[in-house]
């Protein structure tokens, strides 16, 4: 951020009085400008015994598969956006489920929602963004060529905790290190 | 949003190509400027059969009582922002438990996540958004003193929940109506 959205003054990077980090301030009319975490929200589509994957037609990521998610939009709820994207992306109607997975991705500022959801009828198709969109069986999952590694721990979680038929809220943190993360 | 926080240039409210909603887009650069929900992290602090509360010294809602909750910041995980919240208006250090509410507040743009939490020791004052802070039994609650919505709902459900010393995560959407809200 290089201007006020308010005013169109420069802005300096500064600590306001009673604040404890550094804020880009006006330099005209004093307007603060925060910065924070945004929120992905998604799901994981279930028909049957197999889940509905998404393989993506935009960056990043080209050209693996993925669960249906996107930036959560203002005057939505967390369910409604995973929902609406799952429509955009799958084309696939879906009935939302309990929260599943919380990942704080920490370095990317955002916080990743997947919820379990049911597809009533295995009717679906890639919206804009996807290429294909496909159902797989826990033994089709393609492993290597997953997009994300929040969608490799949610798939991960869903297969192990389907052996059970319990599926606790998992929460995570990942950290920069590709690779590191911590379940709880 | 009135200029381009990039290039200072005015914006104007347009849907960009590939897109379904209007945004704000720089008539200068071009950047697409996005605004999203924001998230609020906190907690439900307990000592023995006890909550704490604070007292807010700030608006809105100056005077009453709430739980310690505030903006999640960029560069930490939702429970890391409860603990900091809690440290910062209740100068008190907690043990971040399970998730316990998530309320999509959708006239607001923001999505309330508390935790379950506990203090260790009786060890706690009021920060600087604080005027007070302590320690309440059921019987104590300022139920009509309380600062919000979320806050009455998630003490509500805590104290239901303990009787049966089972706290199943409470999903939420409030609507614009006060007193309007659909738990799950
Ligand atoms: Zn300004
Ligand atoms: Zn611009």
């Amino acid at each position: 951020m290089k201007y006020c959205s308010q005013c169109g003054n420069t802005v300096s990077q500064t600590i306001p009085p009673g604040d404890n980090r550094p804020r880009h301030v006006c330099d005209g009319c004093g307007t603060i400008h925060y910065s924070n975490p945004n929120i992905i929200a998604g799901c994981l589509p279930v028909y049957g015994d197999r889940v509905l994957l998404c393989r993506r037609a935009i960056e990043p990521r080209l050209g693996f598969w993925t669960l249906p998610a996107g930036f959560m939009e203002n005057g939505e709820s967390t369910e409604q956006a995973a929902a609406r994207e799952t429509l955009e992306e799958a084309r696939a109607q879906v009935r939302i489920g309990d929260l599943y997975t919380v990942t704080s991705i920490i370095h990317l500022n955002q916080v990743q929602m997947l919820y379990l959801a049911e597809l009533d009828q295995p009717e679906f198709g890639p919206g804009d963004e996807s290429l294909e969109v496909a159902l797989f069986s826990e033994e089709q999952i393609p492993w290597d060529d997953l997009a994300f590694q929040t969608i490799r721990n949610a798939l991960r979680f869903f297969f192990e905790d389907r052996r059970n038929d319990h599926f606790p809220l998992r929460h995570i943190e990942l950290e920069t290190k590709p690779g590191t993360y911590i379940a709880k």
